[in-house]
């Protein structure tokens, strides 16, 4: 780390913050400059004791972190890309993998309709919520157990594998019984205690970004499930917060990018979270597939004006067979194919 | 609900929405105006399903909500301020409660010193951090039961009650065992599964502010748990996230004035994590008083430059005792006492 | 617009909006719904006075908007694609209009040598800036009326067209003799004078996105210069801001999508200030290209280390080659030519 | 400046780094730590070229600024604050300035009646808009020149100095003519042109924060106008843009005491900008009293249902009299006296 003191400070001052980063286990290295002094504090920041307390003291302006702060996840420490094989079909690698389905599994014909639809259009996983995060606690929930019962209906009719979000703690042995991969949604990316029970279910784990998650923090969180023993986790953005009102989230395309330069983990793109808007949904994958995604989450409903929860957002069949033929040419210019 | 149709849409693509605003069982009223069509939809927004998914009807412009969504939280519904009772200790109604402490529990001396200082100086209730949510797995976690042990010791000798934050839904029986009030941080404000499982502990729940939620949204986590039965909730504004970056957070200083108007529940801020920097502390805190904030909660710590957690933002024992000297004024023409 | 009224508003307070909306100029339709009432004032809110300010009676809840506020820049009153001719080179319509050059016009030989390689990359306009909005008025400003001199230079010997960025009313004319297309800047995109000035020059303009512009001000601006009498606009998302630091904005690719949408208007994309780092540019442009922009604008300089201005985002020769290889394979597919 | 280089980079890439470092005119100094190299650059870095073009090479990790940008600005240039004399009235130094008055000016009688109101309760500076930067080109602008002669008629009759908006480079002779002190809002805050305009015409000048300025931008705008000549300058806070929709900005009140502690000038704080909402307006007013601010900028209005812009933020006579009682008893224990 480098400790930069303010100008003008008195050398009493000056020694003061090198004891201190002594102190704290680091070799402190003064640097002189024309107008101010900084130290450099050598030693692996990820191990000892940050040194972002000493901004606490009133002669120092700023504390810089020079190391990034994850490991197992970065491209440094494993420079092939990761891929994942979920019971036969691989995520990353070049293989493109599309997971549609309804936001919320609501019944058995309609997840049935569904599953034969996306599966028919090109998809290998069926999305599905049976635990639903909603904002407002009178809105539908999902059907919770039930829910999970019609996934593996569908699965055993279709084949597909089942992807779904896991809420709790406490659900998720039995959603892992019933799921493929578990999801973990946007609001519980830093739900740590969430991350680490997931971690042990030895389940493959989509990771969506936060709301207002910076990239290396969602690398963290990433990194947390590693550390707890499970290296099967892929990234999803699935746009983050910002001043614009016109779409429900602002998609930010290029944390696809950076997240594949500083990780080896896959990188699947949500259009349909992203913009929360149906009408935007296929150029938001023309996007994605252009610029590397290994694959897109895509909500698909039979009736969108209909559905118990965002159908503002889900496309209906003809729209999804419509994108997956808008996709098709830029798959192979990418890298890619399904 | 208010369905908003598009310019030079037919009157079957109108017919079309007034038939599905019927269907999803309210009564629809079309108004005809200058260059648009809107259906008024007579109905329980809060009760019937949403219109929201009629967005994905290509004729429609926009669905606006009229009603606001939450209902226990509400000002319309509880016209009067809610007290909240902490085992003899009121907060709201007038009274200003101060709650101090470390970031985290460290050791036995450094809480009991700060215990005692803070209490001193004017605190009720103190803070500290047994298990702690932190961005990188590699940084400390807090001690866990130890620490909560050590709160329990430190109320013994002084007296103040403790607050304290809960992480996973498995601790929320011995944290409400040790713990007079329950703290849900920023990161889990919209893990509902943690709100519910806190909620039927009965304990006062402090309920922070998301890094990105708004308002309305931080209300209706407030709604889940009075949902399930539990009216012991008061509001914490902590810092939202946004562009600026001198700071950790933006303390939304609104957010109180606003959550005060729009609902009953008492409301405190909490300026260390708003802002992440102890020289600001005292400044925001002379602002919430005089805005009307039914308290502060503040990180202190006797040797900050050593804190294990957010050094940076805790204010030492004399800075803590002059800004307890500095909102006094300010106390009386906001109507607050401590 | 729509009223919409308090619940438990009294008939006097609600009589008290509907003549208000009346003596406003619009014919108001009270509605009463289960909870509350709302009005819907008929009439056209782009040419009537605001409602909004009717937000100032103490029983007014919200009044929301109906109509689009942009008229002239809208699909609704011009369905077709706007081509636009720089002479002789056409904007919109299919073809796909590649802007490169520096950040800042520095010497004759490095602005000769980057015109002749963004050339012969398939460039068809050069981009340099002679007048640079600096944040720090210690920073380097431009060559000024040397900087357009050598960017004619440029003209005569490559034969590209010149897109140079005004700064100042009183450099419109002078700027627009030396340039075939003005841009106005993130910084000025609600500057109204200089925009009005522009307009009046008749020169094609592109219009940046401002740093925190929703897309219907974006639009609105946009308006300006077409209601000033110059149809001739084209329009540039070029990042917005938002908390994320890895990048020093963030692209929001959906707004291409969106902007071309709502307007007729071509919407090209810069991914050089989309994320103020080199090595985003190439993957930036393929997302930009199979999204169906009209064009791209790139900063390219011999010598990105050295830089005058913002190296750290500008690609040099060959990463320019290597982006134009990259994104060709996309063209096609997305509708587009070179 | 430091040079972070990236782990495992060659000796030759290192010294890549600390020749080009050299070139530019710094005096390099390496330093090898456990995983990684830093360059340390040792020289003025607001007189240099800047070294975050050394970004461009790829062995660079990250390039980090020690020194502020800011000089004349700053505290460290000069300790005390800055006191303005306008015409006989101080703003700074202890004196708490209200400045008072309609968002736009629109007739004599609502202009005389504002200025008696806001007189009578305590105001010293009158606001009114005659040049108004509005979103849409088709709301009301303004009424230019004849805005200006009234705003000259109340200054007369009401001996209140007066503040007024300008919005383009060519008006500032004019508007410096009538006005006592110059606005600059918050959509030009970094139009440097009119910056430097409105510097050169020796007027006190009141320079906004834009709507996602940093706060380091916003004392570097405020430094260009000290850098030609004027160091009349003071500081409003006004809102910026964030992610909340139930205001119409977030009112960053911590960018009063940020803008304190870095800067000698005098900050004052605008509530109705701030939040977009007169029911807010005086407990904002309450905030930034205790905080120290050292005056308000208040949009009042004779009847704010039907104003011709900002209705909705503007408070009638009645409550801003109310406003004027409620700060009064924050005031001296902020250090400040009318």
């Amino acid at each position: 780390m480098i400790i930069v003191i303010k100008p003008h400070s008195t050398p009493a001052q000056i020694d003061e913050v090198i004891a201190e980063v002594g102190k704290l286990g680091y070799d402190p290295r003064p640097i002189h400059g024309t107008t101010q002094t900084i130290v450099a504090a050598i030693g692996d920041e990820r191990t000892h004791h940050t040194l972002e307390s000493l901004n606490a003291l009133p002669q120092v302006q700023q504390v810089m972190r020079v190391q990034k702060r994850y490991k197992m996840v970065s491209r440094e420490s494993h420079p092939e890309d990761t891929v994942i094989d979920v019971d036969g079909l691989a995520i990353g690698g070049g293989r493109f993998v599309v997971m549609a389905g309804p936001c919320s599994v609501e019944t058995e014909e309609q997840l049935m309709q569904t599953a034969r639809a996306v599966k028919a259009a090109g998809a290998t996983v069926l999305r599905g919520g049976a635990y639903k995060p909603r904002t407002s606690p009178y809105e539908f929930q999902g059907l919770g157990p039930e829910g999970l019962r019609l996934l593996q209906l569908a699965k055993q009719e279709t084949g597909l594998k089942i992807i779904t979000e896991v809420l709790s703690e406490r659900h998720v042995e039995h959603v892992a019984a019933a799921a493929d991969i578990l999801q973990i949604g946007a609001r519980n990316t830093q739900n740590f205690a969430l991350l680490i029970e997931a971690a042990r279910s030895g389940k493959p784990i989509l990771l969506k970004r936060g709301l207002s998650e910076k990239i290396d923090e969602w690398l963290l969180a990433a990194e947390y499930i590693l550390a707890h023993g499970n290296p099967n986790v892929f990234l999803c953005e699935r746009g983050i917060r910002t001043f614009e009102t016109y779409t429900r989230n602002t998609l930010d395309l290029s944390a696809l990018a950076i997240a594949k330069k500083e990780s080896h983990l896959p990188v699947i793109i949500d259009p349909s979270q992203g913009c929360g808007r149906a009408d935007l949904v296929q150029v938001l994958c023309q996007g994605a597939t252009a610029m590397g995604a290994d694959g897109l989450l895509i909500e698909v409903h039979p009736n969108p004006a209909e559905a118990l929860s965002d159908g503002q957002q889900q496309v209906d069949f003809d729209a999804f067979k419509a994108l997956m033929s808008a996709i098709e040419p830029f798959l192979a210019p990418a890298g890619r194919h399904l």
